[in-house]
């Protein structure tokens, strides 16, 4: 395992954590070895000393246990190294020579910029033969041509069956709970469809601001940073049919063939399926938060986006006529990351109405702040007569299985160095999904408004709720 | 109200804590009168304190307060008369003279062969007006000749919609909340049906043995004790189509419907589709429990069945080919009353399956001893792979509700004071019932075996496993 930005920050909050607990928990082949490079001056000696300061913060107090924390700094090493230089090189193709003929896992845990650089060095130092793989972090790209173009640049150097896309989302548990779900009962499959479903809604709310990402941020933005990848992935994971195996090319041809349904949102089409916010100044239990154009590092006249609402459709049998509403934010009200499926009122209505509970039945599969699925149902209020009343059937994964649950790389990790490339996404998902991304950018280009304010702290734009009014639905949250 | 065996085992533990329940929460109205009759000798205020010892002992003593006892009690009068005595009955019309134009609910809470006498002497009294209500408990005959006798003198006097037949079952917070699964949700009916269901299982277990009832169950027995009464109606509810309203005919129309599409089982069909047991000595948690025919006021060489276990089918288009086991009894392992519907298992398995797992989706209703309803589901086992394992849904009506539960009775009770027949047996429903047992208990007579011996505290004769072994079925109680 080699990893690039050896040093940053990712590497730091969540790939040597990750590492940390697959070691400790005997995940790891005992021959495994953690390299890490970055420019920076270090020795192995005092690499370990950084990692163990940063490591012993991102991991449960509980579950940092020296003994194991030595018998796992002992696998790791570290190499200074400028990736730009491809004279350094050599340096690395010896550090790994005892390893040559072993699984090589290259994380480009870097800024995207550098992807065609390392791999082209990569390669010319030999490198990149078939024990190698390479993990890339989004963005991939901004767009469907320049996503292409580092496709391209990796392609040239590793088979698609070597390059692995991480989508943390992907890595959560209840994100694959809610394939369990679909295709582990029989209870779910019969009713997913237009036939029961009356629409479906995702959303991924950050209750932080833009934090100190906003060089990046101020030029990507909501759209490119959040919907273009995690929520297109939930909403495949929750529209695709059943996968003939759950293996990486059946579940990734499926998903594909949802991204290819999505109807296009073009032309005028994008004022009126879509709301784009940005935050102002605001507050929050008690706190002032600053507006998204005073923050470290970004424009003063920003026109990027912190808020993305949209409605969309899938236009194949099964969904044709359900909206599918995402949402996306930062200084949201609440973190909060949630997939809503909303259930068909009772053709018929038997039982008189309880007054304030007019609801239909509901499955809520929460991924964040805990994961777990809600099934929202109607009962009988007890006593006279047959009034209803609203219950929920709750499971809480971390109460339900008593066990640490594991984070999303750890689990992404582990099926990186066992090659399985199921939970990644493939290089047709990416460009489908800059297809559909980029006629919405440039609709926002063309009209020259500038995104709805918000207040930092709130559910976002009125414009986000209203655009589901107009169906006769609302965000889950916004409900009275 | 007027309590026909007023001083019996029904009145004190049942129907005197309802009423005093009903008062305690101001659900009777402020003129609301209670007349106990029985031959015994009391006065109003020496009935009174028998009812005060015994109803304190069935009401929680957190509920029974002093102060809602004595304007209980102030609504209570009793009246010494022998039913059988034609020229005790003016004594009653005396009695009830100031109230002559109010709804009069006669609740008959006698041995059956009282009711003719009770009816006719009150309709030759001028009692059997259209303000008059009849209740009548079980047992209702013995076999449809004699249900209809008994119906027939009844129906001489009281118009069939004045005569409300208790099927306490029916009065259970959880089975009316089957109706409310099944029709206030639109997510259960699209499944509710031979396409997705796979059996059904519909079991009421009692933990005691025949206790002081002897001489009445002996001539029973518990096809005549329970399964034509409680197991059938359950077993209506869970299988009848949706009515048109939820008002008494068009809920016992459809229940009408499920009972004449129940498959016979006669000749040589009820050796091979149904069992029948009689408890023989055991031990329960260390405790020796009799044998059935060691019992009090039971016949040594009875035959009576203790238990029974059965298969049927129902011959309708939603139902065909759906078993639905039927089985009850008593002095068994545990006190519990469920209905299991077992859905069939996913088309095609996506998933490894988790070694110790097997289980397909799942409902429970539990109506006894906690009433509540269970969701098996597959989940994701956290961590590596995609192992599934079994989790359970689960609402505790007691838990979700933090309110009381209405007994029964209470409920019950109230709606035949407000003329709500729904939750009552219409007269050819428990003709149907009678129609679809009678062929039964024939067939076991004619063939001469014994029922099968289990030892009381078990969970029944073997035979009632193999009956569902050969399906490929198991009791759900009976899986290891």
């Amino acid at each position: 395992m080699v990893v690039f930005g050896g040093t940053g920050d990712l590497a730091m909050r969540k790939l040597l954590p990750a590492l940390y607990y697959l070691h400790r928990d005997g995940h790891l082949h005992e021959g495994t070895r953690i390299y890490a490079l970055a420019r920076a001056q270090h020795s192995a000696e005092s690499y370990r000393k950084f990692a163990k300061r940063h490591v012993s913060q991102y991991v449960a107090r509980s579950d940092f246990e020296q003994s194991s924390w030595e018998s796992f700094a002992a696998r790791m090493d570290y190499l200074s190294l400028d990736v730009s230089q491809r004279v350094e090189f050599p340096k690395l193709t010896k550090l790994l020579k005892k390893d040559s003929e072993r699984v090589r896992v290259f994380y480009l845990a870097t800024l995207p910029s550098l992807f065609a650089p390392t791999v082209k060095h990569l390669a010319s130092v030999g490198l990149a033969d078939e024990y190698a793989r390479v993990v890339l972090e989004k963005p991939l790209g901004e767009s469907l041509l320049t996503a292409n173009q580092i496709n391209d640049q990796i392609g040239a150097v590793f088979d698609e069956s070597r390059v692995f896309r991480i989508d943390h989302y992907l890595g959560k548990e209840a994100v694959q709970n809610l394939l369990a779900l679909r295709f582990g009962n029989a209870l779910f499959e019969p009713l997913w469809r237009n036939a029961h479903i009356d629409h479906v809604q995702i959303s991924v709310l950050e209750s932080v601001g833009v934090e100190n990402r906003g060089d990046y941020y101020d030029r990507a933005g909501a759209m490119r940073d959040m919907v273009q990848n995690h929520l297109l992935q939930l909403l495949c994971l929750v529209a695709m049919e059943a996968p003939v195996h759950f293996e990486p090319e059946a579940v990734r041809n499926e998903k594909l063939k949802i991204l290819e349904a999505l109807r296009p949102i073009t032309g005028m089409d994008v004022q009126d399926r879509t709301v784009r916010g940005q935050y102002a100044a605001g507050e929050h239990a008690g706190e002032r938060l600053p507006a998204y154009y005073f923050e470290k590092r970004v424009d003063h006249d920003s026109n990027t986006e912190t808020f993305v609402a949209l409605k969309t459709e899938i236009d194949n049998w099964r969904w044709a006529g359900v909206p599918f509403y995402l949402r996306t934010g930062k200084s949201m009200a609440q973190r909060k990351s949630e997939i809503v499926i909303q259930f068909k009122p009772v053709p018929y209505r038997l039982f008189p109405r309880s007054g304030d509970n007019p609801e239909n039945n509901r499955l809520v599969i929460s991924l964040q702040p805990d994961e777990g699925i809600r099934l929202s149902l109607m009962a009988k209020s007890p006593g006279r007569g047959m009034g209803l009343q609203n219950v929920d059937l709750d499971l809480d994964f971390a109460d339900a299985f008593k066990r640490r649950r594991w984070d999303a790389y750890e689990r992404l990790l582990l099926d990186v160095i066992q090659g399985d490339a199921t939970l990644f996404m493939r290089r047709d998902e990416i460009e489908a999904a800059w297809r559909w991304v980029d006629p919405i950018i440039a609709g926002w280009q063309d009209c020259y408004r500038s995104p709805k304010r918000y207040p930092a702290g709130s559910w976002g734009p009125d414009a986000a709720d209203s655009l589901l009014e107009r169906q006769g639905h609302a965000w889950l949250d916004q409900r009275s």
